[in-house]
Protein backbone atom coordinates (compact mmCIF):
# COMPACT_ATOMS: atom_id res chain seq x y z
CA UNK A 1 0.00 0.00 0.00
CA UNK A 2 2.96 2.25 0.18
CA UNK A 3 2.59 2.90 -3.66
CA UNK A 4 -0.61 3.41 -3.40
CA UNK A 5 0.01 6.33 -1.34
CA UNK A 6 2.51 7.68 -2.90
CA UNK A 7 0.49 7.24 -5.97
CA UNK A 8 -2.66 9.14 -4.44
CA UNK A 9 -0.74 12.19 -3.07
CA UNK A 10 0.46 12.53 -6.68
CA UNK A 11 -2.68 12.47 -8.15
CA UNK A 12 -3.68 15.25 -6.18
CA UNK A 13 -0.42 17.33 -5.68
CA UNK A 14 1.15 17.16 -9.48
CA UNK A 15 -2.13 16.42 -11.18
CA UNK A 16 -5.23 18.06 -9.40
CA UNK A 17 -2.82 20.80 -8.08
CA UNK A 18 -3.69 20.75 -4.59
CA UNK A 19 -1.45 20.01 -1.57
CA UNK A 20 -0.88 16.83 -0.18
CA UNK A 21 1.03 14.90 2.47
CA UNK A 22 1.93 11.21 3.00
CA UNK A 23 3.62 9.14 5.53
CA UNK A 24 4.03 5.65 6.28
CA UNK A 25 5.20 4.30 9.24
CA UNK A 26 6.91 1.10 9.72
CA UNK A 27 6.75 -0.56 13.39
CA UNK A 28 8.14 -3.94 14.29
CA UNK A 29 5.19 -5.16 13.05
CA UNK A 30 6.44 -4.26 9.45
CA UNK A 31 7.75 -7.65 8.80
CA UNK A 32 4.52 -8.88 7.74
CA UNK A 33 1.86 -7.34 10.03
CA UNK A 34 -0.78 -4.49 9.31
CA UNK A 35 1.16 -1.65 7.63
CA UNK A 36 -0.45 2.26 7.02
CA UNK A 37 0.05 4.13 4.60
CA UNK A 38 -1.61 7.74 5.51
CA UNK A 39 -2.24 10.61 2.45
CA UNK A 40 -3.85 14.04 3.66
CA UNK A 41 -5.10 16.07 0.73
CA UNK A 42 -6.05 20.01 1.03
CA UNK A 43 -6.99 22.86 -1.07
CA UNK A 44 -5.17 24.68 1.76
CA UNK A 45 -1.52 24.64 3.19
CA UNK A 46 -1.42 21.63 5.79
CA UNK A 47 -0.35 22.31 9.03
CA UNK A 48 0.06 18.76 10.75
CA UNK A 49 1.21 15.99 9.05
CA UNK A 50 -0.69 13.24 10.62
CA UNK A 51 -4.04 11.99 10.08
CA UNK A 52 -6.37 13.08 13.08
CA UNK A 53 -9.64 11.80 11.94
CA UNK A 54 -9.80 10.19 8.54
CA UNK A 55 -12.83 11.12 5.94
CA UNK A 56 -11.80 7.29 4.23
CA UNK A 57 -10.12 4.38 5.33
CA UNK A 58 -9.41 1.24 2.79
CA UNK A 59 -8.66 -2.22 4.81
CA UNK A 60 -7.50 -5.05 2.70
CA UNK A 61 -6.76 -7.35 5.64
CA UNK A 62 -8.56 -8.24 8.82
CA UNK A 63 -5.61 -6.98 11.24
CA UNK A 64 -5.82 -3.55 9.47
CA UNK A 65 -9.26 -3.07 9.69
CA UNK A 66 -9.44 -3.93 13.90
CA UNK A 67 -6.55 -1.89 14.14
CA UNK A 68 -7.29 1.43 12.54
CA UNK A 69 -11.15 1.42 11.82
CA UNK A 70 -11.11 3.46 15.42
CA UNK A 71 -9.01 6.56 13.54
CA UNK A 72 -12.35 6.77 11.63
CA UNK A 73 -14.19 9.62 11.29
CA UNK A 74 -17.94 9.29 12.45
CA UNK A 75 -19.68 9.29 9.11
CA UNK A 76 -16.33 8.27 7.66
CA UNK A 77 -16.04 5.84 4.60
CA UNK A 78 -15.06 2.51 5.48
CA UNK A 79 -13.57 0.25 1.96
CA UNK A 80 -13.19 -3.26 2.56
CA UNK A 81 -11.72 -6.30 0.67
CA UNK A 82 -14.92 -8.39 1.03
CA UNK A 83 -12.55 -11.77 0.96
CA UNK A 84 -10.35 -10.54 3.38
CA UNK A 85 -12.50 -8.47 5.91
CA UNK A 86 -15.21 -10.02 7.51
CA UNK A 87 -16.07 -7.79 10.11
CA UNK A 88 -16.64 -4.37 9.43
CA UNK A 89 -17.66 -1.79 12.56
CA UNK A 90 -20.07 -0.37 10.79
CA UNK A 91 -23.20 -1.06 8.97
CA UNK A 92 -22.24 1.05 6.13
CA UNK A 93 -18.84 -0.08 4.56
CA UNK A 94 -18.38 -0.64 1.08
CA UNK A 95 -17.29 -3.95 0.83
CA UNK A 96 -15.92 -5.17 -2.79
CA UNK A 97 -13.65 -8.05 -3.81
CA UNK A 98 -10.48 -6.13 -4.72
CA UNK A 99 -8.30 -8.77 -4.60
CA UNK A 100 -10.43 -11.02 -6.41
CA UNK A 101 -10.54 -8.49 -9.04
CA UNK A 102 -7.62 -7.64 -9.31
CA UNK A 103 -6.36 -11.54 -10.13
CA UNK A 104 -9.66 -11.77 -12.21
CA UNK A 105 -8.24 -9.02 -14.37
CA UNK A 106 -4.54 -8.36 -14.43
CA UNK A 107 -3.74 -12.36 -13.33
CA UNK A 108 -1.80 -10.73 -10.36
CA UNK A 109 -2.93 -10.22 -7.03
CA UNK A 110 0.35 -7.05 -6.33
CA UNK A 111 -2.48 -5.25 -8.98
CA UNK A 112 -4.90 -4.99 -5.83
CA UNK A 113 -3.43 -1.34 -5.06
CA UNK A 114 -4.56 0.12 -8.16
CA UNK A 115 -8.38 -2.05 -8.10
CA UNK A 116 -8.20 -0.29 -4.23
CA UNK A 117 -7.27 3.22 -5.61
CA UNK A 118 -9.95 2.78 -8.33
CA UNK A 119 -12.53 1.89 -5.77
CA UNK A 120 -12.00 4.94 -3.52
CA UNK A 121 -11.47 7.87 -6.07
CA UNK A 122 -14.45 6.12 -7.50
CA UNK A 123 -16.71 6.29 -4.29
CA UNK A 124 -15.06 9.28 -2.98
CA UNK A 125 -14.33 11.71 -5.56
CA UNK A 126 -11.27 12.62 -3.60
CA UNK A 127 -9.12 13.23 -6.82
CA UNK A 128 -9.99 13.25 -10.18
CA UNK A 129 -10.33 10.30 -12.11
CA UNK A 130 -7.62 11.60 -14.76
CA UNK A 131 -5.11 12.84 -12.24
CA UNK A 132 -5.04 9.30 -10.88
CA UNK A 133 -4.80 7.72 -14.19
CA UNK A 134 -2.03 10.32 -14.80
CA UNK A 135 -0.37 9.17 -11.21
CA UNK A 136 -0.72 5.81 -11.95
CA UNK A 137 1.05 5.91 -15.50
CA UNK A 138 3.54 7.66 -14.30
CA UNK A 139 4.83 5.54 -10.82
CA UNK A 140 2.95 1.87 -12.24
CA UNK A 141 6.56 -0.35 -13.01
CA UNK A 142 8.02 -0.36 -16.59
CA UNK A 143 6.33 -2.86 -18.54
CA UNK A 144 2.90 -2.98 -16.01
CA UNK A 145 1.21 -0.02 -16.87
CA UNK A 146 -1.33 -1.53 -19.13
CA UNK A 147 -2.50 -4.26 -16.35
CA UNK A 148 -2.34 -1.26 -13.11
CA UNK A 149 -4.85 0.92 -15.90
CA UNK A 150 -7.07 -1.83 -16.06
CA UNK A 151 -7.16 -3.04 -12.63
CA UNK A 152 -7.95 1.10 -11.59
CA UNK A 153 -10.30 0.79 -14.04
CA UNK A 154 -12.17 -2.10 -12.52
CA UNK A 155 -11.87 -0.47 -9.30
CA UNK A 156 -14.24 2.58 -10.96
CA UNK A 157 -16.67 0.06 -12.17
CA UNK A 158 -16.56 -2.06 -8.66
CA UNK A 159 -17.47 2.13 -6.89
CA UNK A 160 -20.39 2.55 -9.22
CA UNK A 161 -21.76 -0.89 -9.31
CA UNK A 162 -21.45 -0.72 -5.28
CA UNK A 163 -22.93 2.95 -4.81
CA UNK A 164 -25.99 2.38 -7.23
CA UNK A 165 -27.10 0.03 -5.57
CA UNK A 166 -27.41 1.88 -2.50
CA UNK B 1 13.93 11.22 -3.18
CA UNK B 2 10.81 9.76 -2.40
CA UNK B 3 12.24 6.62 -3.11
CA UNK B 4 15.37 6.93 -0.87
CA UNK B 5 13.13 7.96 1.53
CA UNK B 6 11.00 4.89 1.85
CA UNK B 7 14.40 2.92 1.33
CA UNK B 8 15.70 4.44 4.53
CA UNK B 9 12.74 4.17 6.59
CA UNK B 10 12.98 0.52 5.34
CA UNK B 11 16.34 -0.53 6.26
CA UNK B 12 15.86 0.65 9.75
CA UNK B 13 12.45 -0.96 10.18
CA UNK B 14 12.83 -4.55 8.56
CA UNK B 15 16.23 -4.97 8.23
CA UNK B 16 17.69 -2.93 11.61
CA UNK B 17 14.71 -4.00 13.95
CA UNK B 18 14.19 -0.33 14.52
CA UNK B 19 10.96 2.63 14.27
CA UNK B 20 10.64 4.56 11.41
CA UNK B 21 8.25 7.11 10.06
CA UNK B 22 8.76 8.86 6.76
CA UNK B 23 6.95 11.41 5.10
CA UNK B 24 6.83 13.16 2.22
CA UNK B 25 5.64 16.37 1.29
CA UNK B 26 3.85 18.03 -1.59
CA UNK B 27 3.04 21.39 -2.86
CA UNK B 28 2.42 22.87 -5.63
CA UNK B 29 6.25 23.43 -5.73
CA UNK B 30 5.95 19.68 -6.56
CA UNK B 31 6.09 20.19 -9.82
CA UNK B 32 9.84 20.64 -10.26
CA UNK B 33 10.73 22.63 -7.58
CA UNK B 34 12.09 21.19 -3.93
CA UNK B 35 10.82 18.41 -2.59
CA UNK B 36 11.21 17.00 1.10
CA UNK B 37 11.63 13.66 2.31
CA UNK B 38 11.34 13.40 5.73
CA UNK B 39 13.00 10.07 7.90
CA UNK B 40 12.45 9.87 11.50
CA UNK B 41 14.68 6.75 12.80
CA UNK B 42 14.31 5.69 16.67
CA UNK B 43 14.67 2.42 18.96
CA UNK B 44 11.38 4.13 21.17
CA UNK B 45 8.14 4.66 20.02
CA UNK B 46 8.02 7.75 17.42
CA UNK B 47 5.43 10.49 18.89
CA UNK B 48 5.53 12.86 16.27
CA UNK B 49 5.38 12.10 12.77
CA UNK B 50 7.66 15.32 11.87
CA UNK B 51 10.69 16.30 11.36
CA UNK B 52 11.63 19.08 14.30
CA UNK B 53 15.26 19.35 13.89
CA UNK B 54 17.06 17.08 11.58
CA UNK B 55 20.47 15.19 12.23
CA UNK B 56 20.92 15.18 9.14
CA UNK B 57 20.13 16.58 5.46
CA UNK B 58 20.88 15.56 2.48
CA UNK B 59 20.47 18.44 -0.17
CA UNK B 60 20.81 18.10 -3.74
CA UNK B 61 20.14 21.05 -5.28
CA UNK B 62 20.33 24.98 -4.36
CA UNK B 63 17.22 25.81 -3.96
CA UNK B 64 16.49 22.73 -1.40
CA UNK B 65 19.56 23.70 0.29
CA UNK B 66 18.43 27.52 0.61
CA UNK B 67 14.93 25.96 1.81
CA UNK B 68 15.74 23.24 4.20
CA UNK B 69 18.89 24.29 6.01
CA UNK B 70 17.21 26.29 8.74
CA UNK B 71 15.52 22.71 9.63
CA UNK B 72 18.71 21.14 11.05
CA UNK B 73 20.27 21.09 14.50
CA UNK B 74 23.13 23.58 15.34
CA UNK B 75 25.65 20.50 14.91
CA UNK B 76 24.01 18.87 12.05
CA UNK B 77 25.33 17.01 9.36
CA UNK B 78 24.74 18.92 5.99
CA UNK B 79 25.26 16.55 2.97
CA UNK B 80 25.51 18.07 -0.52
CA UNK B 81 25.98 17.47 -3.99
CA UNK B 82 29.12 19.66 -4.73
CA UNK B 83 28.51 19.95 -8.09
CA UNK B 84 24.70 21.60 -7.44
CA UNK B 85 25.03 23.27 -4.36
CA UNK B 86 27.55 25.79 -3.92
CA UNK B 87 26.52 27.82 -1.39
CA UNK B 88 26.38 25.95 2.21
CA UNK B 89 25.21 28.09 5.60
CA UNK B 90 28.07 25.98 7.65
CA UNK B 91 31.77 25.68 7.31
CA UNK B 92 31.65 21.94 8.08
CA UNK B 93 29.06 20.47 5.15
CA UNK B 94 30.20 17.24 3.23
CA UNK B 95 30.58 18.42 -0.43
CA UNK B 96 30.94 15.58 -2.63
CA UNK B 97 30.08 14.82 -6.21
CA UNK B 98 26.70 12.68 -6.12
CA UNK B 99 25.50 13.17 -9.59
CA UNK B 100 28.27 13.09 -11.06
CA UNK B 101 29.51 9.89 -9.02
CA UNK B 102 26.00 8.15 -10.44
CA UNK B 103 27.33 9.12 -14.16
CA UNK B 104 30.26 7.98 -13.94
CA UNK B 105 29.67 4.41 -12.31
CA UNK B 106 25.95 3.40 -13.71
CA UNK B 107 25.74 5.78 -16.80
CA UNK B 108 22.28 7.27 -15.17
CA UNK B 109 21.70 10.65 -13.15
CA UNK B 110 18.80 8.86 -12.00
CA UNK B 111 20.91 6.49 -9.51
CA UNK B 112 22.12 9.88 -7.38
CA UNK B 113 19.32 8.79 -4.93
CA UNK B 114 21.44 5.35 -4.09
CA UNK B 115 25.07 7.44 -4.41
CA UNK B 116 23.00 10.08 -1.49
CA UNK B 117 22.30 6.91 0.80
CA UNK B 118 25.73 5.67 0.69
CA UNK B 119 27.05 8.84 1.13
CA UNK B 120 24.75 9.29 4.28
CA UNK B 121 25.01 5.64 5.60
CA UNK B 122 28.30 5.42 5.15
CA UNK B 123 29.11 8.84 7.12
CA UNK B 124 26.60 9.05 9.59
CA UNK B 125 25.82 5.00 10.56
CA UNK B 126 21.88 5.78 11.08
CA UNK B 127 21.54 2.38 9.59
CA UNK B 128 23.73 -0.55 9.19
CA UNK B 129 25.73 -1.21 6.01
CA UNK B 130 23.76 -4.42 5.52
CA UNK B 131 20.32 -3.23 6.12
CA UNK B 132 20.79 0.02 3.50
CA UNK B 133 21.94 -3.16 1.10
CA UNK B 134 19.30 -5.03 1.82
CA UNK B 135 16.64 -2.29 1.54
CA UNK B 136 18.11 -1.41 -1.70
CA UNK B 137 18.24 -4.48 -2.75
CA UNK B 138 14.66 -5.08 -3.09
CA UNK B 139 13.15 -1.75 -3.52
CA UNK B 140 15.07 -0.74 -7.11
CA UNK B 141 13.26 -1.86 -10.13
CA UNK B 142 13.76 -5.23 -11.27
CA UNK B 143 16.87 -5.06 -13.68
CA UNK B 144 18.30 -1.63 -12.21
CA UNK B 145 19.60 -4.34 -9.10
CA UNK B 146 22.85 -4.17 -9.63
CA UNK B 147 23.42 -0.61 -10.83
CA UNK B 148 21.69 0.45 -7.78
CA UNK B 149 23.91 -1.63 -5.86
CA UNK B 150 27.54 -0.06 -7.42
CA UNK B 151 26.24 3.55 -7.02
CA UNK B 152 25.15 2.95 -3.22
CA UNK B 153 28.68 1.30 -3.02
CA UNK B 154 30.02 4.65 -4.62
CA UNK B 155 28.37 6.22 -1.82
CA UNK B 156 30.03 4.40 1.05
CA UNK B 157 33.71 5.32 -0.97
CA UNK B 158 32.66 9.12 -1.34
CA UNK B 159 31.56 9.12 2.58
CA UNK B 160 35.05 7.25 3.90
CA UNK B 161 37.50 9.61 1.65
CA UNK B 162 35.39 12.69 2.93
CA UNK B 163 35.60 11.90 6.46
CA UNK B 164 38.95 10.62 6.39
CA UNK B 165 40.35 14.18 4.67
CA UNK B 166 39.28 16.10 7.78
Amino acid sequence: MILAGIILAEAAAIYDNKNAIQTQSYGPESRGGASKAEVIISDEEIDYPEVIAADVLVALSQEACDKYASNLKKDGILIVDLDKVGRVPTSNAIKVPITRTAVEITGKSITANSVALGVLVGATGVVSRQAIEQAVAERAPLGTQAMNQAALEAGFALAEKCTSTK
